[in-house]
Protein backbone atom coordinates (compact mmCIF):
# COMPACT_ATOMS: atom_id res chain seq x y z
CA UNK A 1 0.00 0.00 0.00
CA UNK A 2 1.30 3.40 -0.58
CA UNK A 3 0.62 6.50 1.10
CA UNK A 4 0.17 9.52 -0.47
CA UNK A 5 0.27 13.49 0.27
CA UNK A 6 0.51 14.99 -2.83
CA UNK A 7 -2.49 16.09 -5.07
CA UNK A 8 0.67 15.40 -8.10
CA UNK A 9 1.62 11.88 -6.76
CA UNK A 10 -1.79 10.80 -7.10
CA UNK A 11 -1.95 11.79 -10.49
CA UNK A 12 0.97 10.47 -11.76
CA UNK A 13 -0.56 6.71 -9.98
CA UNK A 14 -3.77 7.24 -11.51
CA UNK A 15 -2.55 7.75 -15.02
CA UNK A 16 -0.42 4.74 -14.94
CA UNK A 17 -3.66 2.57 -13.20
CA UNK A 18 -5.79 4.18 -16.25
CA UNK A 19 -3.11 3.61 -19.06
CA UNK A 20 -3.30 -0.46 -17.97
CA UNK A 21 -7.23 -0.03 -18.04
CA UNK A 22 -7.72 -0.40 -14.88
CA UNK A 23 -10.87 -0.01 -12.84
CA UNK A 24 -10.62 2.43 -9.81
CA UNK A 25 -12.50 2.74 -6.81
CA UNK A 26 -12.36 5.72 -4.07
CA UNK A 27 -13.27 5.48 -0.73
CA UNK A 28 -13.38 8.97 0.72
CA UNK A 29 -13.32 9.50 4.29
CA UNK A 30 -11.97 11.22 7.17
CA UNK A 31 -10.42 8.75 8.98
CA UNK A 32 -10.08 7.42 12.32
CA UNK A 33 -11.65 4.13 10.49
CA UNK A 34 -13.97 1.88 11.87
CA UNK A 35 -15.90 -0.78 10.22
CA UNK A 36 -18.55 1.25 8.35
CA UNK A 37 -15.35 2.17 6.12
CA UNK A 38 -13.20 -0.73 5.85
CA UNK A 39 -16.80 -2.42 4.42
CA UNK A 40 -16.40 0.22 1.76
CA UNK A 41 -12.93 -0.37 0.86
CA UNK A 42 -13.78 -4.06 0.39
CA UNK A 43 -16.13 -3.60 -1.64
CA UNK A 44 -14.33 -1.36 -3.63
CA UNK A 45 -11.59 -3.91 -3.88
CA UNK A 46 -14.11 -6.77 -4.57
CA UNK A 47 -15.53 -4.54 -7.32
CA UNK A 48 -12.32 -2.59 -8.48
CA UNK A 49 -8.34 -3.47 -9.58
CA UNK A 50 -6.74 -0.45 -7.58
CA UNK A 51 -8.64 1.21 -4.25
CA UNK A 52 -7.92 4.65 -2.86
CA UNK A 53 -8.57 5.73 0.08
CA UNK A 54 -8.61 9.36 1.06
CA UNK A 55 -8.20 10.32 5.12
CA UNK A 56 -9.07 14.18 4.90
CA UNK A 57 -10.85 16.36 7.79
CA UNK A 58 -11.94 18.73 5.57
CA UNK A 59 -11.83 21.57 7.31
CA UNK A 60 -14.54 23.01 4.87
CA UNK A 61 -17.48 21.44 6.60
CA UNK A 62 -17.01 22.20 9.76
CA UNK A 63 -18.49 25.15 11.57
CA UNK A 64 -16.61 27.77 13.70
CA UNK A 65 -18.09 26.45 16.74
CA UNK A 66 -17.81 22.90 15.29
CA UNK A 67 -15.42 19.97 16.27
CA UNK A 68 -12.22 20.16 13.34
CA UNK A 69 -9.65 20.54 16.19
CA UNK A 70 -10.66 17.80 18.67
CA UNK A 71 -12.10 15.39 15.77
CA UNK A 72 -10.38 12.16 16.23
CA UNK A 73 -6.82 11.29 14.43
CA UNK A 74 -5.41 8.38 14.19
CA UNK A 75 -3.18 7.83 10.80
CA UNK A 76 -0.89 5.33 11.81
CA UNK A 77 -3.65 2.67 13.24
CA UNK A 78 -5.92 3.83 9.65
CA UNK A 79 -3.20 2.50 7.58
CA UNK A 80 -3.01 -0.74 9.45
CA UNK A 81 -6.53 -1.24 8.82
CA UNK A 82 -6.78 0.05 5.78
CA UNK A 83 -4.17 -2.18 4.26
CA UNK A 84 -6.10 -5.03 5.85
CA UNK A 85 -8.61 -4.79 3.25
CA UNK A 86 -6.55 -4.03 0.70
CA UNK A 87 -6.64 -0.58 -0.48
CA UNK A 88 -3.65 0.03 -2.74
CA UNK A 89 -3.23 4.02 -1.53
CA UNK A 90 -3.97 5.98 0.88
CA UNK A 91 -3.87 9.82 -0.12
CA UNK A 92 -3.88 11.82 3.17
CA UNK A 93 -3.05 15.41 2.12
CA UNK A 94 -2.05 18.15 4.00
CA UNK A 95 -5.14 20.94 4.35
CA UNK A 96 -2.86 23.43 2.30
CA UNK A 97 -2.41 21.08 -0.42
CA UNK A 98 -6.57 21.09 -0.92
CA UNK A 99 -7.52 24.31 0.17
CA UNK A 100 -4.18 26.59 -1.05
CA UNK A 101 -3.78 30.50 -0.58
CA UNK A 102 -6.51 32.27 -1.58
CA UNK A 103 -8.39 29.37 -2.56
CA UNK A 104 -12.29 30.54 -3.37
CA UNK A 105 -14.24 28.30 -5.86
CA UNK A 106 -17.40 25.98 -3.82
CA UNK A 107 -20.08 24.12 -5.15
CA UNK A 108 -23.93 24.30 -3.88
CA UNK A 109 -25.98 21.84 -4.37
CA UNK A 110 -29.91 23.66 -4.07
CA UNK A 111 -32.54 22.20 -2.67
CA UNK A 112 -30.81 19.30 -0.42
CA UNK A 113 -27.98 21.34 1.15
CA UNK A 114 -30.28 23.79 3.57
CA UNK A 115 -32.61 21.16 5.19
CA UNK A 116 -32.16 18.60 8.09
CA UNK A 117 -28.66 18.37 8.23
CA UNK A 118 -27.98 21.28 6.54
CA UNK A 119 -30.64 23.74 8.93
CA UNK A 120 -28.23 22.54 11.63
CA UNK A 121 -24.91 22.92 10.13
CA UNK A 122 -24.70 26.33 7.59
CA UNK A 123 -22.52 25.59 4.86
CA UNK A 124 -21.83 21.97 5.76
CA UNK A 125 -22.74 20.59 2.53
CA UNK A 126 -21.37 23.27 0.46
CA UNK A 127 -18.21 22.08 2.17
CA UNK A 128 -18.80 18.23 1.84
CA UNK A 129 -19.77 18.97 -2.03
CA UNK A 130 -16.97 21.02 -2.70
CA UNK A 131 -14.17 18.10 -1.10
CA UNK A 132 -16.24 15.42 -2.81
CA UNK A 133 -15.78 17.12 -6.09
CA UNK A 134 -12.16 18.23 -6.12
CA UNK A 135 -11.20 14.28 -4.59
CA UNK A 136 -12.99 13.19 -7.49
CA UNK A 137 -10.98 15.40 -9.85
CA UNK A 138 -8.00 14.31 -8.15
CA UNK A 139 -8.43 10.64 -8.64
CA UNK A 140 -10.37 10.29 -11.29
CA UNK A 141 -12.04 6.88 -10.30
CA UNK A 142 -14.51 5.10 -11.89
CA UNK A 143 -16.82 4.38 -8.94
CA UNK A 144 -16.99 5.90 -5.34
CA UNK A 145 -18.35 4.51 -2.28
CA UNK A 146 -20.07 6.04 0.55
CA UNK A 147 -22.07 4.98 3.59
CA UNK A 148 -25.94 5.00 3.66
CA UNK A 149 -25.29 6.12 7.21
CA UNK A 150 -24.71 10.21 5.94
CA UNK A 151 -27.73 9.30 3.88
CA UNK A 152 -28.37 13.47 3.11
CA UNK A 153 -24.87 13.71 2.20
CA UNK A 154 -25.01 10.81 -0.21
CA UNK A 155 -28.08 12.12 -1.89
CA UNK A 156 -26.30 15.75 -2.37
CA UNK A 157 -23.05 13.68 -3.75
CA UNK A 158 -25.19 11.70 -6.54
CA UNK A 159 -27.79 15.13 -7.53
CA UNK A 160 -24.18 16.66 -7.80
CA UNK A 161 -22.73 13.94 -9.94
CA UNK A 162 -25.71 14.14 -12.07
CA UNK A 163 -26.00 17.88 -12.48
CA UNK A 164 -23.10 18.41 -13.36
CA UNK A 165 -22.06 15.17 -15.80
CA UNK A 166 -19.23 13.89 -13.73
CA UNK A 167 -18.86 10.36 -15.17
CA UNK A 168 -18.42 8.20 -11.76
CA UNK A 169 -20.57 6.00 -10.31
CA UNK A 170 -21.89 6.60 -6.68
CA UNK A 171 -22.39 3.08 -4.91
CA UNK A 172 -24.30 3.47 -1.85
CA UNK A 173 -23.24 0.94 1.26
CA UNK A 174 -25.23 -0.27 3.68
CA UNK A 175 -24.42 1.30 7.33
CA UNK A 176 -23.07 -1.08 9.99
CA UNK A 177 -24.21 -0.76 13.28
CA UNK A 178 -23.16 -1.91 17.04
CA UNK A 179 -24.80 -4.85 18.39
CA UNK A 180 -26.64 -2.87 20.11
CA UNK A 181 -28.30 -0.35 16.81
CA UNK A 182 -26.10 2.45 17.38
CA UNK A 183 -24.64 3.47 13.69
CA UNK A 184 -20.58 3.35 13.76
CA UNK A 185 -19.11 6.96 13.62
CA UNK A 186 -15.49 7.95 14.25
CA UNK A 187 -17.74 10.13 16.66
CA UNK A 188 -18.44 7.45 19.20
CA UNK A 189 -15.02 7.57 20.43
CA UNK A 190 -16.44 11.22 22.36
CA UNK A 191 -19.53 8.85 24.21
CA UNK A 192 -19.14 7.95 28.01
CA UNK A 193 -20.10 4.26 28.52
CA UNK A 194 -24.08 5.80 29.39
CA UNK A 195 -24.26 7.79 26.36
CA UNK A 196 -23.01 4.96 23.92
CA UNK A 197 -25.46 2.58 25.64
CA UNK A 198 -28.29 4.59 25.81
CA UNK A 199 -27.77 6.42 22.17
CA UNK A 200 -29.30 3.29 20.17
CA UNK A 201 -32.43 5.02 21.25
CA UNK A 202 -32.06 6.99 18.46
CA UNK A 203 -32.17 3.98 16.07
CA UNK A 204 -34.93 2.46 18.31
CA UNK A 205 -36.95 5.35 17.33
CA UNK A 206 -36.11 4.53 13.56
CA UNK A 207 -36.94 1.24 13.57
CA UNK A 208 -40.41 2.22 15.91
CA UNK A 209 -41.36 4.76 12.68
CA UNK A 210 -40.65 1.51 10.69
CA UNK A 211 -43.24 -0.72 13.05
CA UNK A 212 -45.87 2.06 12.91
CA UNK A 213 -45.66 2.32 9.45
CA UNK A 214 -46.57 -1.38 8.54
CA UNK A 215 -48.77 -1.15 11.64
CA UNK A 216 -50.83 0.72 8.86
CA UNK A 217 -49.85 4.61 10.64
CA UNK A 218 -50.51 7.03 7.51
CA UNK A 219 -49.63 10.30 9.17
CA UNK A 220 -46.34 11.29 9.67
CA UNK A 221 -46.47 13.58 12.41
CA UNK A 222 -47.62 11.10 14.77
CA UNK A 223 -45.59 9.41 13.83
CA UNK A 224 -42.68 11.54 14.30
CA UNK A 225 -44.33 13.41 17.62
CA UNK A 226 -44.22 10.07 19.10
CA UNK A 227 -40.63 9.13 18.42
CA UNK A 228 -39.65 12.83 19.52
CA UNK A 229 -41.18 12.32 22.89
CA UNK A 230 -39.54 9.19 23.70
CA UNK A 231 -35.99 10.40 22.70
CA UNK A 232 -36.83 13.07 24.72
CA UNK A 233 -37.54 10.87 27.86
CA UNK A 234 -34.21 9.35 27.64
CA UNK A 235 -32.13 11.85 30.01
CA UNK A 236 -28.63 10.84 28.03
CA UNK A 237 -30.15 12.80 24.74
CA UNK A 238 -29.90 16.18 25.27
CA UNK A 239 -31.16 17.87 22.00
CA UNK A 240 -32.64 16.80 18.75
CA UNK A 241 -31.82 18.99 15.81
CA UNK A 242 -34.22 16.84 13.78
CA UNK A 243 -36.85 13.71 13.41
CA UNK A 244 -37.97 13.69 10.23
CA UNK A 245 -39.97 11.01 7.48
CA UNK A 246 -39.51 12.44 4.10
CA UNK A 247 -39.48 10.96 0.51
CA UNK A 248 -36.05 8.89 0.45
CA UNK A 249 -35.91 9.66 -3.77
CA UNK A 250 -35.99 14.11 -3.38
CA UNK A 251 -36.08 14.20 0.39
CA UNK A 252 -38.84 16.38 0.27
CA UNK A 253 -40.89 16.16 3.56
CA UNK A 254 -43.89 13.56 3.35
CA UNK A 255 -47.44 15.00 4.70
CA UNK A 256 -48.67 11.35 4.26
CA UNK A 257 -47.14 8.13 4.70
CA UNK A 258 -47.20 6.85 1.26
CA UNK A 259 -46.12 3.49 0.54
CA UNK A 260 -45.56 3.32 -2.83
CA UNK A 261 -42.34 5.67 -1.82
CA UNK A 262 -39.27 4.39 -0.32
CA UNK A 263 -39.50 6.17 2.93
CA UNK A 264 -36.47 8.04 4.62
CA UNK A 265 -36.70 8.53 8.18
CA UNK A 266 -33.89 10.21 9.43
CA UNK A 267 -32.78 11.78 12.85
CA UNK A 268 -29.94 13.83 14.19
CA UNK A 269 -29.68 14.25 18.11
CA UNK A 270 -26.77 15.19 20.65
CA UNK A 271 -25.88 12.55 23.31
CA UNK A 272 -24.65 14.40 25.52
CA UNK A 273 -22.10 16.81 23.88
CA UNK A 274 -21.94 14.49 20.71
CA UNK A 275 -24.16 15.16 17.89
CA UNK A 276 -25.54 11.91 16.17
CA UNK A 277 -27.21 11.14 13.03
CA UNK A 278 -28.84 7.93 11.80
CA UNK A 279 -31.35 6.93 9.57
CA UNK A 280 -33.34 4.01 7.79
CA UNK A 281 -35.43 3.98 4.50
CA UNK A 282 -38.62 2.06 4.45
CA UNK A 283 -38.83 0.56 1.32
CA UNK A 284 -41.62 0.92 -0.65
CA UNK A 285 -44.38 -1.89 -1.42
CA UNK A 286 -43.92 -3.74 -4.73
CA UNK B 1 -17.26 16.85 -39.10
CA UNK B 2 -19.43 15.41 -36.49
CA UNK B 3 -22.43 17.42 -35.06
CA UNK B 4 -23.61 15.62 -31.70
CA UNK B 5 -26.50 16.91 -29.91
CA UNK B 6 -26.75 14.24 -26.92
CA UNK B 7 -24.33 14.02 -23.91
CA UNK B 8 -24.00 10.39 -24.16
CA UNK B 9 -22.61 10.48 -28.02
CA UNK B 10 -19.94 12.94 -26.91
CA UNK B 11 -18.87 10.08 -23.85
CA UNK B 12 -18.81 7.76 -26.87
CA UNK B 13 -17.22 10.07 -29.06
CA UNK B 14 -14.21 11.01 -26.25
CA UNK B 15 -13.58 7.55 -25.27
CA UNK B 16 -12.54 6.45 -28.58
CA UNK B 17 -10.19 9.03 -29.20
CA UNK B 18 -8.96 8.50 -25.39
CA UNK B 19 -8.49 5.02 -26.15
CA UNK B 20 -6.38 6.00 -29.10
CA UNK B 21 -4.22 8.76 -27.23
CA UNK B 22 -5.63 11.16 -28.97
CA UNK B 23 -4.94 14.91 -27.61
CA UNK B 24 -8.50 16.95 -27.41
CA UNK B 25 -9.35 20.56 -27.76
CA UNK B 26 -12.12 22.21 -26.40
CA UNK B 27 -13.62 25.18 -28.04
CA UNK B 28 -16.55 26.49 -26.20
CA UNK B 29 -18.78 29.15 -27.74
CA UNK B 30 -22.51 30.37 -27.21
CA UNK B 31 -22.21 30.14 -31.19
CA UNK B 32 -23.27 32.98 -33.71
CA UNK B 33 -19.16 32.74 -35.06
CA UNK B 34 -17.07 35.19 -35.80
CA UNK B 35 -13.26 35.54 -35.84
CA UNK B 36 -12.17 35.82 -32.45
CA UNK B 37 -14.11 31.82 -31.90
CA UNK B 38 -12.43 30.59 -35.40
CA UNK B 39 -8.63 31.72 -34.38
CA UNK B 40 -9.59 29.38 -31.23
CA UNK B 41 -10.84 26.73 -33.27
CA UNK B 42 -7.80 27.16 -35.55
CA UNK B 43 -5.19 27.66 -32.81
CA UNK B 44 -7.03 24.17 -31.17
CA UNK B 45 -6.65 22.23 -34.19
CA UNK B 46 -3.07 23.32 -34.52
CA UNK B 47 -2.44 22.12 -31.02
CA UNK B 48 -4.34 19.19 -30.37
CA UNK B 49 -5.66 16.11 -32.40
CA UNK B 50 -9.04 16.24 -32.40
CA UNK B 51 -11.35 19.47 -31.61
CA UNK B 52 -15.01 19.68 -30.30
CA UNK B 53 -16.58 23.61 -30.50
CA UNK B 54 -19.49 23.61 -28.48
CA UNK B 55 -22.15 26.00 -29.42
CA UNK B 56 -24.85 26.57 -26.41
CA UNK B 57 -26.82 29.79 -25.61
CA UNK B 58 -26.39 28.85 -21.68
CA UNK B 59 -29.73 30.57 -20.17
CA UNK B 60 -27.80 30.01 -16.46
CA UNK B 61 -25.47 33.23 -17.22
CA UNK B 62 -28.12 35.55 -18.37
CA UNK B 63 -29.85 37.69 -16.22
CA UNK B 64 -34.16 37.78 -16.38
CA UNK B 65 -34.29 40.97 -18.08
CA UNK B 66 -30.99 40.21 -20.61
CA UNK B 67 -31.17 39.14 -24.48
CA UNK B 68 -31.11 35.40 -23.70
CA UNK B 69 -33.79 35.11 -26.14
CA UNK B 70 -32.80 37.47 -29.12
CA UNK B 71 -29.03 36.40 -28.79
CA UNK B 72 -28.17 35.04 -32.42
CA UNK B 73 -28.01 32.35 -33.30
CA UNK B 74 -27.36 30.77 -36.97
CA UNK B 75 -26.32 27.34 -36.51
CA UNK B 76 -26.33 26.69 -40.50
CA UNK B 77 -23.23 28.71 -41.11
CA UNK B 78 -22.16 28.20 -37.65
CA UNK B 79 -21.59 24.65 -39.20
CA UNK B 80 -20.17 26.19 -42.41
CA UNK B 81 -17.41 28.24 -40.47
CA UNK B 82 -16.66 25.58 -37.98
CA UNK B 83 -15.80 22.58 -40.36
CA UNK B 84 -13.38 25.52 -42.64
CA UNK B 85 -11.30 25.44 -39.05
CA UNK B 86 -10.59 21.83 -39.15
CA UNK B 87 -13.52 21.16 -36.08
CA UNK B 88 -14.17 17.08 -35.84
CA UNK B 89 -17.37 18.05 -33.48
CA UNK B 90 -19.41 20.51 -33.00
CA UNK B 91 -21.60 20.07 -29.74
CA UNK B 92 -24.51 21.44 -29.40
CA UNK B 93 -27.04 20.36 -26.88
CA UNK B 94 -31.04 21.45 -26.28
CA UNK B 95 -31.25 23.33 -23.07
CA UNK B 96 -33.12 20.25 -21.68
CA UNK B 97 -29.68 18.15 -22.10
CA UNK B 98 -28.24 20.43 -20.28
CA UNK B 99 -30.35 21.75 -17.44
CA UNK B 100 -32.54 18.24 -16.83
CA UNK B 101 -35.66 18.68 -14.21
CA UNK B 102 -34.95 20.29 -11.13
CA UNK B 103 -31.25 20.69 -11.78
CA UNK B 104 -29.56 22.71 -8.98
CA UNK B 105 -25.97 22.68 -8.71
CA UNK B 106 -24.07 25.56 -9.01
CA UNK B 107 -20.25 26.49 -8.93
CA UNK B 108 -19.35 29.69 -7.19
CA UNK B 109 -15.99 31.71 -7.91
CA UNK B 110 -15.78 33.74 -4.66
CA UNK B 111 -13.83 36.81 -4.87
CA UNK B 112 -13.90 37.11 -8.78
CA UNK B 113 -17.46 37.10 -9.54
CA UNK B 114 -19.00 40.23 -7.73
CA UNK B 115 -16.64 42.75 -9.26
CA UNK B 116 -16.52 44.27 -12.73
CA UNK B 117 -19.50 42.44 -14.97
CA UNK B 118 -20.20 40.31 -11.89
CA UNK B 119 -21.55 43.91 -10.26
CA UNK B 120 -23.67 44.76 -13.39
CA UNK B 121 -24.58 41.60 -13.92
CA UNK B 122 -25.53 39.29 -10.85
CA UNK B 123 -25.50 35.05 -10.70
CA UNK B 124 -23.79 35.98 -14.24
CA UNK B 125 -20.25 34.49 -13.46
CA UNK B 126 -21.86 31.44 -11.81
CA UNK B 127 -23.68 30.45 -14.67
CA UNK B 128 -20.70 30.77 -16.40
CA UNK B 129 -18.46 28.92 -14.37
CA UNK B 130 -21.35 26.30 -13.97
CA UNK B 131 -21.60 25.25 -17.60
CA UNK B 132 -18.18 25.54 -18.53
CA UNK B 133 -17.78 22.89 -15.93
CA UNK B 134 -19.68 20.87 -16.75
CA UNK B 135 -18.95 21.07 -21.08
CA UNK B 136 -15.14 20.05 -18.95
CA UNK B 137 -16.77 16.78 -17.50
CA UNK B 138 -18.83 15.85 -20.45
CA UNK B 139 -15.76 16.41 -23.58
CA UNK B 140 -12.60 16.00 -20.86
CA UNK B 141 -10.55 17.78 -22.94
CA UNK B 142 -6.73 18.36 -22.20
CA UNK B 143 -6.99 21.92 -23.59
CA UNK B 144 -9.62 24.63 -23.44
CA UNK B 145 -9.53 27.90 -25.69
CA UNK B 146 -10.97 30.79 -24.66
CA UNK B 147 -10.58 34.56 -25.79
CA UNK B 148 -9.04 37.24 -23.93
CA UNK B 149 -12.34 39.92 -24.90
CA UNK B 150 -13.78 38.18 -21.83
CA UNK B 151 -11.17 38.61 -19.82
CA UNK B 152 -12.98 38.48 -15.93
CA UNK B 153 -14.12 35.09 -17.49
CA UNK B 154 -10.90 33.76 -18.33
CA UNK B 155 -10.13 34.36 -14.97
CA UNK B 156 -12.80 32.95 -13.11
CA UNK B 157 -12.25 29.85 -15.11
CA UNK B 158 -8.55 29.52 -14.41
CA UNK B 159 -9.40 30.05 -10.77
CA UNK B 160 -11.88 27.49 -10.78
CA UNK B 161 -9.71 25.08 -12.76
CA UNK B 162 -6.95 25.36 -10.16
CA UNK B 163 -9.39 25.61 -7.16
CA UNK B 164 -10.97 22.08 -7.97
CA UNK B 165 -7.78 20.23 -9.22
CA UNK B 166 -9.63 20.24 -13.09
CA UNK B 167 -6.92 18.36 -14.84
CA UNK B 168 -7.03 20.55 -18.20
CA UNK B 169 -4.66 23.65 -19.61
CA UNK B 170 -6.71 26.46 -20.14
CA UNK B 171 -5.30 28.70 -23.56
CA UNK B 172 -6.10 32.12 -23.20
CA UNK B 173 -6.39 33.48 -26.95
CA UNK B 174 -5.95 37.24 -28.13
CA UNK B 175 -9.02 39.60 -29.28
CA UNK B 176 -9.58 39.63 -32.33
CA UNK B 177 -10.85 43.31 -33.62
CA UNK B 178 -12.16 44.75 -36.49
CA UNK B 179 -9.99 47.29 -38.28
CA UNK B 180 -11.39 50.72 -36.06
CA UNK B 181 -10.44 48.66 -32.97
CA UNK B 182 -13.51 47.20 -31.85
CA UNK B 183 -13.60 43.99 -30.12
CA UNK B 184 -15.18 41.31 -32.45
CA UNK B 185 -18.72 40.22 -30.42
CA UNK B 186 -21.52 38.04 -31.41
CA UNK B 187 -23.69 41.06 -30.06
CA UNK B 188 -22.19 43.81 -32.39
CA UNK B 189 -25.26 42.27 -34.68
CA UNK B 190 -27.13 44.46 -32.59
CA UNK B 191 -25.10 47.59 -33.43
CA UNK B 192 -26.39 50.09 -36.11
CA UNK B 193 -23.66 51.63 -38.35
CA UNK B 194 -23.25 54.53 -36.04
CA UNK B 195 -22.92 52.63 -32.85
CA UNK B 196 -21.24 50.53 -34.43
CA UNK B 197 -18.26 53.19 -35.67
CA UNK B 198 -18.16 55.05 -32.67
CA UNK B 199 -18.10 51.50 -29.98
CA UNK B 200 -14.46 51.78 -31.15
CA UNK B 201 -13.97 54.80 -28.73
CA UNK B 202 -13.95 51.84 -26.12
CA UNK B 203 -10.73 50.78 -27.38
CA UNK B 204 -9.65 54.12 -27.97
CA UNK B 205 -9.95 54.77 -24.27
CA UNK B 206 -8.62 51.75 -22.77
CA UNK B 207 -5.45 52.42 -25.57
CA UNK B 208 -5.39 55.68 -23.56
CA UNK B 209 -4.82 54.40 -20.51
CA UNK B 210 -1.59 52.57 -21.87
CA UNK B 211 -0.04 55.80 -23.56
CA UNK B 212 -0.93 57.79 -19.78
CA UNK B 213 1.21 54.75 -18.09
CA UNK B 214 3.75 55.16 -20.78
CA UNK B 215 3.75 58.40 -20.20
CA UNK B 216 4.51 58.35 -16.95
CA UNK B 217 1.04 58.96 -14.79
CA UNK B 218 0.79 57.06 -11.83
CA UNK B 219 -2.28 57.81 -10.59
CA UNK B 220 -5.26 55.34 -12.20
CA UNK B 221 -7.88 57.71 -10.65
CA UNK B 222 -7.14 60.30 -13.09
CA UNK B 223 -6.79 58.17 -16.19
CA UNK B 224 -10.10 56.53 -15.03
CA UNK B 225 -11.66 59.85 -15.21
CA UNK B 226 -10.20 60.99 -18.30
CA UNK B 227 -11.48 58.06 -19.86
CA UNK B 228 -14.96 58.02 -18.29
CA UNK B 229 -15.06 61.46 -19.24
CA UNK B 230 -14.26 60.67 -23.29
CA UNK B 231 -16.75 58.06 -23.14
CA UNK B 232 -19.25 60.06 -21.98
CA UNK B 233 -18.55 62.82 -24.98
CA UNK B 234 -19.79 60.42 -27.55
CA UNK B 235 -23.71 60.23 -27.97
CA UNK B 236 -23.86 56.53 -29.10
CA UNK B 237 -22.23 55.74 -25.67
CA UNK B 238 -25.15 55.73 -23.18
CA UNK B 239 -23.88 54.11 -20.34
CA UNK B 240 -20.66 53.65 -18.64
CA UNK B 241 -20.84 50.18 -16.37
CA UNK B 242 -17.17 50.77 -15.59
CA UNK B 243 -14.36 51.75 -16.76
CA UNK B 244 -11.64 50.24 -14.18
CA UNK B 245 -7.96 49.81 -13.76
CA UNK B 246 -6.78 46.17 -11.75
CA UNK B 247 -4.08 44.24 -11.39
CA UNK B 248 -4.28 41.50 -13.97
CA UNK B 249 -3.25 38.82 -12.07
CA UNK B 250 -6.37 38.83 -9.24
CA UNK B 251 -8.40 41.86 -10.81
CA UNK B 252 -7.59 43.71 -7.19
CA UNK B 253 -7.87 47.73 -8.03
CA UNK B 254 -5.10 49.31 -8.25
CA UNK B 255 -4.72 52.09 -6.28
CA UNK B 256 -1.04 52.96 -7.69
CA UNK B 257 0.00 52.15 -11.07
CA UNK B 258 2.54 49.18 -10.45
CA UNK B 259 4.76 48.50 -13.51
CA UNK B 260 6.13 45.70 -11.75
CA UNK B 261 2.64 43.96 -12.27
CA UNK B 262 0.58 43.11 -15.66
CA UNK B 263 -2.19 45.93 -15.60
CA UNK B 264 -5.83 44.89 -16.92
CA UNK B 265 -7.95 48.34 -18.21
CA UNK B 266 -11.42 47.02 -18.78
CA UNK B 267 -14.41 48.38 -19.46
CA UNK B 268 -18.36 47.62 -19.84
CA UNK B 269 -20.31 50.29 -21.77
CA UNK B 270 -23.61 50.17 -23.78
CA UNK B 271 -23.69 51.82 -27.40
CA UNK B 272 -27.30 51.89 -27.60
CA UNK B 273 -28.50 49.08 -26.48
CA UNK B 274 -25.74 47.07 -26.75
CA UNK B 275 -23.74 46.03 -23.86
CA UNK B 276 -20.02 46.02 -24.83
CA UNK B 277 -17.02 44.89 -23.06
CA UNK B 278 -13.30 45.25 -23.76
CA UNK B 279 -10.32 45.27 -22.33
CA UNK B 280 -6.40 45.20 -22.69
CA UNK B 281 -3.37 44.07 -20.81
CA UNK B 282 -0.28 46.51 -20.17
CA UNK B 283 2.67 44.33 -19.86
CA UNK B 284 4.99 44.57 -16.48
CA UNK B 285 8.28 46.18 -17.12
CA UNK B 286 10.81 43.05 -17.23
Amino acid sequence: MKILEKISQCRSEVDILKKRGYKIGLVPTMGYLHEGHLSLARLAKKECDAVFMTIFVNPAQFGPSEDLDKYPRNPERDALLAEKTGTDYIFKPAPDEIYKKDYGTYVEVEGLSDIMCGEHRPGHFKGVATIVLKLFNIICADRAYFGRKDYQQLAIIKKMVSDLDIDIEIIRCPTIREEGGLALSSRNKYLGPGERKNAAVIYENLKNVEKGVNAGERDPEKLRRKAIKDLKKNIYIKKIDYFDIRDAQNLKRMTEIDRSKDILVAAAAWAGKTRLIDNIVIDKKK
